[in-house]
Parts: structure tokens; sequence; C-alpha cells
């Protein structure tokens, strides 16, 4: 008989639907639901779960469901001393990169508006719509989303610039790093596109004097964590003109409480969380790839470092 | 003093215009408008042109203002023996991948439904938005602007296929030549991108039977021409559920009729031609460059096959 490793799924997706995912890559791994878990060796978890922790105490390590792990860190039922791993790509990254040139090129293309006049019968000609090659675009978060993100912006002819916390060389595109270059990476952007993580670091990272660095009328994109951007000053600054548009896909409160001006706001996209969504079988084959490393007593990539966040 | 050449500009855009293009590129070209040109060896032209043709008996070629030639070939006042010479990519092949790839991302992820949710409070949670990685994509027309588009489409996680009328080898992308081929290409894509230019062989191309290759629900975005499309075929596809939504930036009669079904049909996005607009610049310096391969009595790429129609 083929022994198996138990895993406890706590928080998003069930422990069926996890199943259907290791079986389907064939992983010797048996996920069960908290409430009727044996002593487990691995979790995979989403938010947090004190339950959980109480339960297990012989857990090696615990998987988040999702890029961002601030959902667990934030818990503070968490053992300080249990190793926490992140997901990496996993699909998540082409979904990023897609979310992102959809809503760039959407606004330094104005598609939607060139639509809606030639509903009415205008713009024939397409003034409305500039060719947008040479614009200025740049990327705030330079790990796997990030970089993934660029690739697909680079085929579009614009100019591109990268910003992260520790130096980068991506070729083609100019890097910046660290919160003095912050600035100089933000100069005269027609669009910013941001996929970093929440860290103390991060927190309000964008704000009233990070906008006005950018080029009157441009696109602030987040899809990282809402926690990033101090909403009063973006809905300022889309107001006074100087950012014509916001699209946004994280918000410090998800979801969206009724009546937020992000939900009517005219210059607002809000989408519910959609950039990357977890998907179940690249996730399952991910996380039975690095099980199986574990049990074998090798490293794995993903292993977060809780000091600095992610 | 420099000696210059001189152009005849006719349609689209001034004459002054393109002199400020050729100016910027240190061009020794001097433009003029029909009605005050001298003897010109070379014409610039857009649309039927019987002027021109009737007052420069002495034209050496006529270069298109855009990358179609339809509109200089159906001219009967089109001289049987002139050269024609069409734009390639001069900035519109990234305009068109960023045209495509907009396109094809807003209709497999749907993004504008899940905006829609949010603003209603619902969908937290992102079940509208697919991931669509894996989603199939095709594109036809493989020529600059289609290989542009497909590599604007690779780095989002699709499996690609192409087709043209001659046989292409594509890193990554299945490709199929030929009418024989055509519905094998088009059998169960989500989306198809048409780029194709207008020939004898791609009018009416897009018709009911090829629609229902598509998967169910699956876009048509054109962009190469109005009249690669049975317009009837395709509102009956839309109507019926075959197709989800049709993108289309081209159309049988521009500016689109008022009242015309493609105007008001909830699933269809009528652009009004933007999708890859004449940059001035770019083109500009391109056809100078060609003019000084022509006058040193070399080949230049980009002539026109009158037979084959482009």
């Amino acid at each position: 008989m083929k022994t198996h490793i138990d895993l406890v799924a706590a928080g998003g997706y069930s422990a069926a639907e996890w199943q259907a995912g290791f079986d389907a890559c064939d992983a010797p791994i048996k996920v069960h639901e908290v409430a009727d878990a044996p002593p487990c060796r691995y979790a995979l978890a989403w938010g947090a779960q004190p339950a959980l922790y109480a339960a297990q105490p012989g857990l090696r390590a615990v998987f988040s469901m999702g890029a961002g792990v601030e959902h667990l860190l934030s818990d503070p039922s968490l053992p300080a001393d249990l190793p926490l791993i992140r997901l990496e790509d996993a699909g998540m990254a082409a979904q990023m990169a897609g979310y992102a040139v959809w809503g760039v090129l959407r606004h330094l293309r104005r598609f939607d508006e060139s639509a809606a006049a030639a509903r009415r019968g205008e713009d024939w000609g397409g003034w409305r719509s500039p060719p947008a090659t040479g614009a200025r675009v740049g990327v705030m978060g330079l790990g796997v989303m990030g970089q993934a993100t660029l690739a697909a912006l680079a085929p579009l002819g614009f100019v591109l610039r990268g910003w992260s916390r520790s130096p980068r060389e991506i070729a083609g595109v100019e890097c910046h790093a660290g919160t003095a270059a912050l600035d100089r990476f933000l100069d005269g952007l027609d669009a910013v596109v941001c996929v970093l993580p929440h860290t103390r670091d991060t927190e309000n990272l964008l704000n009233a004097a990070r906008f006005a660095r950018l080029a009157k009328g441009a696109l602030v994109l987040n899809a990282g964590r809402g926690s990033l951007i101090v909403d009063t000053d973006l809905l300022a600054a889309l107001d006074s003109g100087q950012l014509g548009a916001a699209v946004l896909d994280v918000f410090r409160e998800e979801p969206l409480p009724a009546g937020h001006p992000y939900l009517t706001h005219p210059r607002v996209t809000a989408t519910p969380h959609i950039a990357a969504r977890t998907q179940i079988p690249l996730t399952a084959r991910q996380v039975a790839d690095k099980i199986a490393r574990l049990e074998a007593g090798l490293s794995v990539s993903g292993l977060v470092e809780r000091a600095r966040g992610y």
C-alpha cells in the first residue's frame, strides 16, 4: 500500500477541491479539513487560522494559497518558528500580466472612449485613440509577477521602467531600486503598474507626492495590495486631473464596502480581486513538488523571510 | 544647394504634415499637394486619386499611406504598370498587437463584467473572471502585423495557432496554411484575431460555417478589413450564442452608417478604425529610406504583387 502524507486545508478552497488537484498530479497527499484532521505535517492556508494551529502542533510548514502572505503573518496565532512558503507563479504571473496589459492599453489607447464615440457616429479617423507607442510605463515589484508583466508589456512598443526594493537587471527595462530612487522611477510615467506585496515598507507608499511625479493624466493600476495606496490621496489626484484613471483590483477592505467612492468614481475601475486567481491544478502540483523536496530534506524556494514580510 | 526629390501627397494627411515628417528625419524630399505639384517622381496616396494620376504621368512609384492597398488597387484610374509600395510596420504592428491583446483579454477574462459586478457589490471571489490561461487563441494573417500580435499574446499563457495563405513557421505557434487547413485552424478556438488584407481570396472568408467551427461563445476580432466577414452571418452567430462577442475595427462601409446593427448590438464592440494608425514620423522615415534605395537603383520590400492583392 502506498503511504501518504497528511495535509490540512484551512480557508479558501475546500479539502475536496485540493484533493482533486493532488490526485490529478498523482501526488501521495491526503487532504483534510481542520475539524477532522489527524496530526498533519503540512497545511495549506488562507487567512487567520487559530483553530488550525491549536489543533496541529506538529506542522512542518504552512503553504499560502496565494502569492501574498500578509494574511498569514498578521495572524497572532501563527507559531513563531513555523516555516511559511508562498506560492510562486503557479499560473498567476500570466494572469497578472494580462490584467496589467488590459488596464494599461485600455487607458493609454482610449479604446472604450473610441468605441463610445463610434456609437455616437463620431471620431472616424480615430483621433481619440493615440497610438501610444513610446508611452512610458513602469512596473513596481520585480519578482515573478512584475517580470511577467514587463515581458507582456514589452511587445507593445512602450518605454519600460521597473522599481524594486533590491537592485535588478532586466533587458530592455530601465530599473531603479530602493526608496531613494522611487521619485526618479515615477518621473513622467504615463502609467504605473503596482504588483508589490504588503509589507511595512510598502504600506502607504503611493501618496499625493508620488502621484505628483507622474505625467499629468497618468494611470495608476494596483494589483498588489490595497494598503500600498493612500486612498484619499488617490481620489484627490483623480479629481484634480493629475491622474487620468485608476484600475484597482485590491483594497484595504475586501469586498469594498457599499458606498465606497471607488465603486462610483467615474475615473476608477474597481475589479473584485480577480487579477490573478489561484489555480488549483497548478498550485497543487507546486505544493506537491515542494513537499517532496522537504520530505527528502532538500531546500525549497518561496520560503518567507518574516522580517522582510514576503 | 542640396537637391531634392519631389513627392505628391494625395488623400489622408496633408502635404504640410508629411513635409514635417520628412524634415524631421532630414530627408531631401519636397512634398506637394496634387493641385499645385510640379512633375513628381513619387506619390504618397490614400484612396482613389484620378486627379493625381492624370496630372502625374511620370510617377516612378506610389506609396500607400497604410498597410492595406485595396484602396489604391480598386481605383480604375491607377496606371497598370505603376509600382505600388505598401507600408510595413512603421509603428503599426505594435499598435495592432495592442488592440488584439486588449480585445482578447477583455473577452476571455471578462474584466468589464467583473468590474460591473463589483459595482453592484457582487462577485468578490471573482468567479466571473476565469484565469483563461490555456485558452486557445488563433491569428489569421501571419505577416508583420500577425507576427507582432502573436508575440504579444505569447506571454499571456494562451495556446496559440496561426493561419496564413502560404506556410509559415513560428516558434510556439501551431501554424496552418491554405484554405484547406482553415477549418482545422478554427476548430475549438476561444478567440480568433483577423489581420488579413482584403484580397479576392479573403473576401467573405469568415462566414456561418467558419463561425460554427469555433468554441461556443468564442470571440471574433477583426482588425484586417471589413470585407472578410459576412456581416449577416456574424450577427446571426452572435444572436444564437455560438459567438460570445465581436470586436470590430474595420467595416465594409466606414464610417459605419447610422443605425447599422454593429453600433447597437450588445455583443459587438465597434471601434472607428483605430487599431493601427499611420504614424507620420515613422512612415516618413520608411518612405524616405525606400525612395533613397529606389533612387540608387536598389530593390525595396513591400512592393505589391497586384495579382495577389497585397
